[in-house]
């Protein structure tokens, strides 16, 4: 079926009438002048309130059914559709007050596996469809500075520093969004997840513990694990993030925690972010305690309604945050591009890329830089944020209307997915290993933590554009936890 | 000046007239016909011989000279130049047999701020110059294949295997050089010192003793200490590399050694090559002793003369052998697209991919494959070596002519690098620190060792094209390293 809320191919579509005719009949229904259970005109009577076809008219009832606006009834007409039940919102996490050293799961080689093979529908991947991005405009930069520019990709920029335009362009955000950070302080890494390598290595050493949220994103627990160290997760809750009391509690021996890995606005996999109020108490609690925090921001400007939550690094005012985000989530996700503004680490974490990777590429720093710099990524990033608002709604809606009694869902208001929290009778595995059966992948729960909780949670991803494919892949998943829950 | 023997200049050139004049002439001079001390035909008898104006000639001669091939006596005329005396080679490296932990030393902090300061000649650098590679024609292929394929840079590939195209590519060329690997067989990285930094993380843990080759590379060094392993330096030959008997007794005690890190071919900074007996033999030996091998093949197809050395990986019959290469020194220095094959740690190897930077991007890996399928590969690497060697020459000969007597200097048939030892009463930091002065910048035998040793060494790069800026700086540290020998 066609992809409606894709905007790449919404774009070409938009010239046709069925479309203009749906919404508007969506927009009487969202203004309140059509109730839930109310008929609305005959496909005949449609056509011709509209003037358009009879087939256009058709077109239009199947589109408002596709969004979900409007049923069907056999032999009866069409009808103002019931929104689905909202579920409640999960409780806090209690994970428990001992740090522990990770070993690779083996369902994390599994869950690797699956994601990876072709024709499989990825719900549980963290990642967002290639056509919500720029591609065309980024491929068009690209040639034209690779042709301008060609000793870029033949010059070894081992001591030469990083695109100042880019880093003036980061920082240029920052400033929009309202903190600081300066184009000096900023080292570009191979993403996000380089950046946090590097600031690990910098602030910790084997053994040490690193405090994190719970459930927290599995590649982190990955990262720490392979550099020796150890895991200690805290109470999160699925709205206002980690909790505070709980990491006040767990670091007053000294020592007890070298550094905080956190994702402080719209994380990964709750989609919660943090107050201001709490922003500053973790700054200034670490700062005291002389913990370093390491900060995952990659979600931070895709809050839904374009609000741009400020990240921990705005309040900090010793260099004891190491902030990091990339361009993975917003603007360009095969690109491998992310920076670190490392605080008082910064000659070290530089020190540390030259033994890691040396350096990051020139061509595409180069070709961001022009991206950012010429007014293509606002307008980017207001179509993404839409996109993203639209297709959780929507998954919302049929977890809502499919998973089993007693389940409840986070509500994100940015970045890329939620986390579904079931029945406990309901084995999160083995929904996991039903499902792929059906060549349908999700993130159990499991994954997400080194104890032994969540055994009945999953995550799901909403960056793929709705299709009729993924909306049928949710409701399977949810009948198999049905299944699972009456087992 | 003119970059006479820059490729990319020189083609420009190549229809000049004094060119053809004085290649002849410097033909007759190697064939033996004229000898050192001979005199030469006057600028003006030259000009009648090969029918140019007196102008030309008088170019002729002037690049003969440049070329060290005539000199100018006052009054006189032309003569056929000494060769200069050539030195001998070092003796092999006896440091201590004990592993120990790295500390950054400050002196290679020094050392990076030096090369990175704009307007510095980097003799110490171990990079070559952007205009012996092929720029114009990867830029080409870059915008070509990204206005074919926009949808690559938007793609998060994180489960996405690499180009298949560029793995044939890589397994093609293994073919060519007499030795096998599978497609399926490569893990793409940032370059070869992420694929080293996966291999040693795969194998090794903190607290782990990795054998090097003494001196040895700093970022290795930097490396193995970034990951909390110790490092044990094995007695290496200037020519023929680390010393089996050396390594057969550091390994004897089980578990003394964990992993063996070298560059078998054209070693950094030594420039040796293994003979092949001693390739088999070091495969045979860790493989007997449960002691992995990181094999560096960095500068393996930079063979002056063609000639391809095989690498270690070609005796590995168990997978033991992690073999680790890129296109930094051969192809495109700014692209970081290198490789590993890490034999039976292939899917360890993955998973720390995962954790680390996620994946490599998929525009640059094709703009690789094709650079190789199309057959610009073999020409480039023709010229490449060609100019290699050439510069190599020019810089052992500038070295005999002016560094102090008793200076040894290794004869390297391949890669970017040779290695200098003088009398022993030059210390190399403090020469490092005269010829900083004068914006020169050389690399000090300290940084390539854990240990006191090395303390008259120094590291010179030959990939910069020859300029008369370049062997001034050459001569003048030789003039300084006398000075400091007479100290």
């Amino acid at each position: 079926m066609t992809d409606i809320n894709n905007p790449a191919t919404e774009a070409s579509q938009a010239s046709h009438l069925y479309l203009d005719v749906g919404r508007q009949v969506a927009a009487t229904v969202r203004a309140g002048q059509l109730r839930v259970g109310d008929r609305l005109p005959s496909v005949r009577r449609l056509a011709a309130q509209h003037r358009v076809s009879i087939a256009t008219a058709v077109q239009a009832y199947r589109y408002l059914e596709e969004q979900r606006i409007v049923e069907a009834r056999p032999k009866s007409g069409f009808f103002v559709a019931a929104r689905p039940r909202e579920l409640p919102e999960p409780q806090a996490s209690r994970p428990p007050a001992a740090a522990r050293f990770v070993t690779t799961p083996s369902l994390l080689r599994e869950f690797i596996d699956e994601v990876s093979r072709p024709g499989v529908i990825a719900l549980g991947a963290g990642m967002s469809d290639p056509a919500l991005f720029p591609g065309q405009r980024l491929a068009r930069l690209t040639a034209s500075l690779a042709r301008r520019h060609p000793a870029l990709n033949v010059t070894y920029a081992s001591h030469e520093p990083d695109s100042l335009q880019l880093r003036r362009a980061v920082a240029r955000r920052a400033v929009d969004g309202g903190w600081q950070v300066h184009p000096d302080e900023l080292q570009m890494t191979s993403g996000a997840m380089e950046a946090l390598n590097l600031g690990l290595r910098a602030v910790g050493r084997p053994g040490d513990t690193i405090a994190v949220e719970s459930p927290t994103y599995f590649m982190f627990m990955q990262m720490i694990e392979n550099l020796g160290m150890k895991v200690l997760e805290i109470p999160t809750h699925p709205r206002t993030g980690i909790s505070l009391e709980a990491l006040d509690l767990a670091t007053q021996r000294q020592g007890a925690v070298r550094a905080v890995l956190l994702v402080p606005t719209y994380s990964n996999p709750l989609g919660s972010v943090m107050p201001d109020e709490n922003k500053r108490g973790i700054v200034e609690l670490c700062q005291e305690r002389g913990i370093q925090i390491l900060e995952s921001d990659v979600y931070g400007e895709t809050g839904f309604n374009g609000e741009r939550p400020l990240p921990l690094k705005a309040w900090d005012t010793t260099g004891n945050v190491l902030y990091c985000s990339s361009f993975s989530k917003t603007v360009a996700p095969g690109m491998r591009v992310g920076w670190i503004s490392a605080g008082r680490y910064h000659r070290e974490v530089h020190m540390l890329k030259l033994s890691c990777t040396i350096f990051t590429p020139q061509l595409p720093q180069m070709v961001l830089a022009e991206f950012l710099s010429n007014g293509g990524y606002e307008h980017h990033m207001r179509k993404l944020r839409a996109a993203l608002a639209q297709q959780a709604e929507r998954v919302s809606d049929v977890v809502a209307g499919s998973f089993p009694e007693g389940t409840s869902v986070t509500r994100p208001t940015g970045g890329y997915v939620m986390w579904v929290e079931m029945p406990e009778q309901v084995d999160a595995v083995e929904l996991f290993r039903r499902a792929r059966a059906e060549r349908i992948v999700v993130a159990p729960g499991p994954l997400f933590t080194t104890t032994k909780r969540y055994g009945s949670c999953i995550r799901i991803a909403y960056g793929h554009p709705w299709t009729r494919a993924v909306q049928s892949a949710i409701e399977r998943v949810g009948a198999i936890a049905r299944t699972l829950a009456d087992e």
